[in-house]
C-alpha cells in the first residue's frame, strides 16, 4: 500500500454529481399494472383521470327532508312554514320515484340521492313533526345540504398524478372513481456487496480486528424505505476473481451495483481495483470534498451507475442520501420530492473547512413556547446542538434527529444562527 | 326510518376516548422473533443491548501512520521531527506484530488495529516520506484518530429500545452489533367489513344513486402505514345475518373489526342493528361531537374493539385517525409517537362551533423569506389555508396538506393566529 497514491483528484460535490450523471441512465423504469391492492408505496407511471363523476349523482348530505328551497322562505320562529310530506321516504341506493311539488318535502336518507323537484335539504333537527304535517322555523338556500354531481371530482378530472407516490390517500382516491390497476413504475433492483478483509457478517464469532458488516442492513432498508428492491450479494473479501463476477451479474441483473468499502486506491482495496477495471467510462469520481464520505467513488457501465460507499457506516449512509439515493428516485419515476426540512437555531458557534461540504449531525431540542393563538397549540423553536462522534461511528447516524449541510464555502456558523435541519428517520 | 331517534346521546371527544378505551383490551400483542432481514418497520418487543463492543479494538480512523504522540512534540516547519518506519504494514483483519517503540511508527490503514505502543495516529497528509524516514511537521495528541474499543457502543449497552419502529438507522445498529434475530411485536391483525346498500366495489358499473367503496381501500392501506394487517372482509349490505356472521367472525380471528357505514339508528342502518346486539358490554358510544365525524360508534366484546365508521369518506379517515390510529399503536407497542406538526398562521378568520371539536383541512404555502444564516438557507414561514369541501367530499382528505383541530371551547380563530397544523401524508 502506497497512501501518498490516494484521492489525488478531489472534486467538489456539485462538480462530482455532474459527472455521474453525465455518464448514468436514470430515466424512470418501465411501467407495470397492478391491483390497487398492491399499490400502496409505489409510484404512478401514467396521470389518473375519473371515469366517473364523484359524487354520481346530486346526493343528500344529512338526514333530514329534501325540499323547494322557496317554500323555506319567511320561515321563522313565530311564523313557522308547514310542508306535506310525500309517501317517500328515499333511503341510499335508490332512485327516487315522487317529484318533490311546492309545498311538499320527501323524508330522505344521509347518502341518498336527492329527488326530482326538491333543491335543497332541511335538516332533521331543524324541523318538526306533528301530526304527518312538517314545521320549519328558519328558511334554507338552494344547494343546502346538496353534495351536487361532479363536484368533488368532475368525469374526466385528473385525480392521481404520474410520478406521485402512492399513499393510503391515493389509494383512497382511485377506489372512489372506481378504478382497480394503476400503472406503476417496476421497482428498482439493487445488487449490494460488502468487501473489506475486516468485514464478518452479523452472527458470527467476533474476531481480534474485525467489525461486523452493518452496512448491507443499512442500505438495503434504506433502499426498500426508498421503494427499491435490494439484492444482498453479501461479503466477498480477498478474492478479486469473485468480486470481479459478482460485479458482472450485478451489472447484468440488476440496475445498479451499490459496493462498500475498498474505496481507496492501495492495493489492499479491491472494491476500487475491480471497479477500475470497468470502460464505457469506468470511473469518472473518486473522492469528492465532502465530510464526511471524501473517499467515495462513483463509475458506470454502459449508462448503468456502479457506486464504492466508504466503509465507515457514518460515511456509507451519507454519500448513500447524497448521490444514490436521487438516482433511486429518478429510476424509480419519482416526481421531485423535497426533502423534509425544518428551522431551528445552532446552540453554539461551528467551524467548518472551507472547500468541503460538511454534513453536520444533530439533536434538536425544543426551547421555550412560542406565541400560540388560544388553545390551538403551536410547536416550539428548536435548537440544533452537533453531534461529536466522527464518520467511523455506527450511532451518530442512528441517534441523530438530522443534519446540517454547510456548504463549501462557509468557514462558520455562529450561534444562534438560523440553520435548516434534514430531518432523519 | 324515524329521523327523530338519532344521537340522542352525543358525548364530548375526550369522554367518548375514556369510555372506548375502559372496556377494551389495547395491551401490546405477543412478541415473535424476526430475521434482521425482515424486521424493517416491526416494533421491539424488548430492548436490544449490544453484546460486543464496537468498535472490539483500538481501531485507526485515517490512512496514515500510528505513532506514540510524544514523540511528535515541538514538530514544527522550522524543526520537523523524524521517526523511523517499523517493517510492518498494517492492514485490516490483521493483529499487529510489532509493537511501536519510542522514535518509530507503522505504515497503518483505515479501520485496522492500532498496535501496541502507539497511542496516536498521524494521518498521510501530515507527514513527508524522505529515502525510508518519516518527517512530520506538527505534534499531535495522545488518541487523536483513534476510535478506541467500546467508544461508540459499549459491550452489555443498550442500543434499541423496546417499542421502538425499526427504520435502517436501527437495523443497521442491530447489523453492526452482530445481531441476526430481533423480538418484535405481532402486528394487528384488523378485519374491515363496508357496509351500506348504495356502495359498490371498484370495477363495477356505476348506477344511480350508488357510490364506490373507497373505505375499505383507505382504511386497510392506512392499516398497512401503521404497521398492521388488514383483512378486507368486502361489502356486506342489506343481509343482517351475513353481517352478523362477519362480525362474529371477526371477533373470533381478528385483533379489532372495523365496519364503515351505516352508523344511524334508523332502520335501514345494518351495522348498528349488527354490533347493538353485542354484550359485555357491546356499545359504549354513539355520536361523537366531532366535526367531521358525528356519527362515529364505539364498541367492545370481551376486550376486543369494534368500531363503526362514519360512511362519508373524509368523516371516516379523521375519526379513525382520532379514535383507530392510537388503538392499532398500542396493540402493536409502539413507545408514544407524537404526530408531526408544524406551526403556521391562519390566512383568515374561522368562525367553529362551541362545544364541537372541529378538523379543519388545510392547505400549507410558503411565505416570503424569513432570516437566515448566511448561505445556510432555512424555512419560510407557513401559512394556512382553509379547504371548502365537506365530509361526503373524496378529495378533501387527499389533498390536504395537514389540518387544524379546533378546540370544542374556541369559537373563533383569528386570521395571522399561529396555529399547530398535523402534516398529511
Amino acid at each position: 500500500m502506497d497512501p501518498q497514491q490516494q484521492f489525488l483528484d478531489v472534486l467538489d460535490r456539485d462538480e462530482a454529481e455532474r459527472r455521474f450523471h453525465a455518464v448514468i441512465q436514470a430515466a424512470p423504469l418501465e411501467a407495470e399494472w397492478v391491483g390497487l391492492d398492491q399499490a400502496l408505496g409505489r409510484v404512478l407511471a401514467d396521470d389518473v383521470a375519473s371515469p366517473v363523476d364523484v359524487p354520481s349523482f346530486d346526493r343528500s348530505n344529512f338526514d333530514g327532508y329534501a325540499v323547494r328551497a322557496a317554500d323555506t322562505y319567511g320561515a321563522s320562529e313565530q311564523q313557522p312554514r308547514r310542508l306535506t310530506l310525500t309517501k317517500e321516504t328515499i333511503a341510499t341506493a335508490v332512485v327516487p320515484q315522487i317529484a318533490v311539488k311546492p309545498g311538499c318535502a320527501s323524508t330522505i336518507a344521509t347518502g341518498a340521492m336527492v329527488p326530482k323537484g326538491a333543491d335543497a335539504i332541511l335538516m332533521v333537527e331543524h324541523a318538526e313533526m306533528r301530526e304527518g304535517e312538517l314545521f320549519l322555523h328558519r328558511p334554507i338556500t338552494p344547494g343546502f345540504g346538496i353534495a351536487f354531481a361532479g363536484t368533488d371530482i368532475a368525469r374526466g378530472e385528473t385525480v392521481l398524478w404520474r410520478g406521485q407516490s402512492l399513499t393510503s390517500r391515493e389509494t383512497g382516491v382511485a377506489a372512489a372513481v372506481g378504478i382497480t390497476r394503476v400503472s406503476v413504475r417496476r421497482r428498482p433492483r439493487i445488487a449490494i456487496i460488502s468487501t473489506g478483509d475486516e468485514i464478518i457478517e452479523p452472527g458470527h464469532t467476533m474476531r481480534p480486528g474485525f467489525v461486523y458488516d452493518s452496512n448491507a442492513r443499512i442500505l438495503a432498508d434504506a433502499l426498500r424505505e426508498l421503494g427499491a428492491e435490494p439484492v444482498v450479494v453479501g461479503i466477498v473479501s480477498d478474492d478479486h476473481e469473485h468480486l470481479r463476477a459478482c460485479v458482472q451479474q450485478g451489472l447484468a441483473s440488476y440496475d445498479m451495483v451499490l459496493l462498500s468499502g475498498g474505496t481507496s486506491k492501495g492495493a489492499g482495496d479491491i472494491s476500487y481495483r475491480v471497479v477500475q477495471e470497468l470502460t464505457d467510462p469506468g470511473i469518472v469520481v473518486h473522492g469528492v470534498a465532502l465530510k464526511p464520505g471524501k473517499p467515495i467513488c462513483l463509475a458506470a457501465h454502459h449508462g448503468k451507475p456502479v457506486v464504492i460507499l466508504p466503509g465507515f457506516p457514518t460515511s456509507a449512509i451519507f454519500t448513500f442520501h447524497e448521490f444514490v439515493a436521487p438516482v433511486i428516485s429518478q429510476l424509480a419515476g419519482h416526481s421531485h420530492v423535497p426533502r423534509e426540512k425544518v428551522s431551528a437555531r445552532m446552540a453554539f458557534k461551528i467551524n467548518s473547512e472551507i472547500g468541503r461540504t460538511e454534513y453536520l449531525s444533530v439533536h434538536l431540542v425544543k426551547s421555550s413556547d412560542a406565541d400560540t393563538a388560544a388553545n390551538v397549540s403551536a410547536d416550539k423553536e428548536l435548537i440544533a446542538y452537533p453531534m461529536g462522534k466522527g464518520s467511523g461511528s455506527v450511532t451518530t447516524f442512528s441517534h441523530a434527529d438530522g443534519f446540517v449541510t454547510i456548504d463549501r464555502y462557509v468557514e462558520q456558523v455562529e450561534a444562534g444562527a438560523v440553520v435548516s435541519v434534514q430531518l432523519l428517520g
